[in-house]
């Protein structure tokens, strides 16, 4: 792929996210933080791998308030990990059931434990605890003076706007995704099984350039599917159909997340102005995402122009999100959601309303966000929906 | 895919391992269980879905010890739940970072608390908490009198054997796998990018049946790799190159792993003998792993033969391990686990060794336990190191 961007980022990229946290944590009284989860690991460290889909280990990334980040690794980790700017590599032959990393970070946070200290884990929203919970217990029971405190915050507001590097690798996988759905015409025909046409978009997908296709969800049924997080059927597209696919493909680890609704044959009145009615809301979104709005702002607007189909509020929840190594990150598009849009977020729009018999139509797009606006990363779905 | 088995499982699937489930917490004395991870409410509903992808929402459900099981999840997963056995399905409009489905955990959970009631959660070894840990310590805070406790060993002993349906989607699979490695020598040139590779044993893999390739791993080096766990380069082929790819396919939400070495035009002795040695620490661990047997059984069995090249022990902590809806899951064969091998557990055989400078090599199969002793559910690596 000639046209791809540099894999990786420059070792200055991480310097400067590791102090912009040691910043927040001092501001805020933190010695350390503690990080559990593949993001959070790669974010400060650029340790990259599928192998975290091994539940088997448990990976610890500290961050103290000064100095440099310490990694405490199984082993087989640790390879991978002298390729990374971090140069305190500690490691254990895991699985070790009985002290599943527990002793080195116990020596790690002793002196932190001694001085009073506060250090920071991720408790809040959108985060899980991933170490198993009987570890986390036997390690604050060993150091029954360390203060562990929410970073969540901290990680949230760095990890919310991107560099432009980034923002080089979000464009990409987008265009990826954008060109994938360009060839739905191409992929789809009546009485292909709903599963099959995932088959061919995830193979579309990849030869287009993706890594991986790792999040394909959809739908497809007479006037409009009932349901967006579900895997593929085996029923063979009929004339009639609406069908959804709503993909997460990735490049160098960063998401796509983006939908496409297509009628098979012909659409009934029904659809179609569902389709138009989150065309335009998608509009009122783009008119919205400024610096210095604020997401529920956005929500608000889209949600303006839901309401002529849709008074219900929708179950979704939000209407989009922001976007990164996650296929769903910080901030929600959501009423109770206040953060300030600020330059280089990448956000999702992504409106949905309910009609007719239960059925829901999703519409994606993706953005980023400039001084003067919103810039789409995907190609903009097309105004009226397609017939195929 | 006219061969591949039918999809999803009877409900009586379901009941059975609830039955199960009961049975052992009632033998335990717990009331329940809590479950906030994918496998496990995916094992015990059947609710499977991409859409844990997304840290947005956690999901969760409980299993009383009589009774029927009670879903709490966010409301855009309600009418896929519904298509489950499971009836009482309790749901909010998440996300929702104020009351995150803990008012309604807290609900259920009262007459546990106010009864003095031992109610399990995963607390144990391979497992996370899937749930913001402050969500977590808030549901604790609420439900004072609420006595946790680790039920892991219960989850542990039910997922470690597979029914028939299961081995039937795993045998599926892991024909899938062998189908994609016999392609290789048509896929593989000097020259080639390694990544690129990837993308075409990802489109091969899903032309052969599979539903995604969610895990593919895997090096070349000259003369061998040096890691097991990195995404691919995009530095070409060469000869006297030994690629590995490790691939976790799935199809019905099931896995194969294992792993395939290729010599590129030519191989030198080491590598030949690296190799030899694994084929050989293989066919050990086959005559070993019999109903009756432990796992570090089955892990000296094959170090006894690693060690005629490596006496190192390996880094990688253990030879293989169980083998179902995750890429890895309990048991693990090592010198620590002394879990009996029963009859319908399925289970990788991955020996690995460490020879000349600092290279590694892996190999890999999928067995199913039956009575007589293992099936390969992997069509076998060829005896000698294959040259392409």
């Amino acid at each position: 792929m000639s046209n791809a961007p540099v894999r990786g980022f420059q070792t200055c990229e991480f310097a400067g996210r590791l102090a912009a946290a040691q910043g927040l944590m001092q501001a805020q009284g933190l010695a350390g933080m503690l990080l559990t989860t593949e993001a959070e690991l790669r974010y400060f460290s650029g340790f990259q791998s599928l192998f975290w889909q091994s539940p088997a280990r448990p990976w610890f990334l500290f961050l103290p308030s000064q100095g440099a980040p310490v990694a405490v690794i199984p082993e087989i980790g640790a390879a991978l990990m002298r390729g990374t700017w971090v140069e305190d590599i500690r490691t254990w032959a895991a699985p070790c059931p009985e002290d599943e990393g527990i002793s080195l970070l116990t020596d790690l946070l002793a002196p932190y434990a001694q001085s009073g200290a506060r250090v920071g884990m991720l408790k809040g929203p959108e985060t899980i605890l991933r170490m198993p919970l009987g570890d986390y217990e036997r390690l604050l029971a060993g150091l029954p003076d360390l203060e562990i405190v929410d970073a969540t915050a901290i990680v949230r507001q760095l990890r919310m706007v991107k560099s432009e590097a980034e923002i080089e690798k979000l464009a990409h996988i987008c265009a990826i995704g954008s060109r994938s759905f360009a060839k739905m015409p191409q992929l789809v025909h009546e009485g292909l099984p709903l599963d099959d046409l995932f088959r061919e978009f995830r193979r579309e997908a990849l030869a287009q350039g993706a890594d991986d296709v790792p999040y394909l969800v959809g739908g497809a049924a007479q006037g409009g599917y009932v349901d967006v997080i579900s895997p593929p059927s085996s029923r063979g597209l009929q004339a009639g159909d609406i069908v959804m696919l709503d993909t997460g493909a990735t490049w160098d680890g960063y998401f796509c997340d983006f939908d496409r609704n297509f009628a098979i044959g012909r659409a009934e009145d029904l659809p179609r102005r569902a389709y138009d009615t989150l065309w335009r809301a998608t509009e009122a979104g783009l008119l919205a995402a400024k610096p210095g709005a604020r997401c529920c702002d956005v929500f608000h607007a889209m949600q303006s122009v839901i309401v002529e189909m849709d008074s219900s509020g929708g179950e979704v929840g939000r209407l989009g999100h922001g976007l990164g190594m996650q296929l769903t990150e910080w901030p929600s598009h959501a009423a109770f959601d206040t953060t300030e849009i600020v330059e280089n977020m990448v956000l999702t729009l992504e409106p949905s309303l309910s009609y007719g018999d239960g059925r829901i139509m999703v519409h994606e797009e993706n953005i980023v966000i400039r001084a003067t606006g919103p810039e789409l990363l995907t190609t903009r779905a097309a105004p009226e929906l397609p017939v195929l």
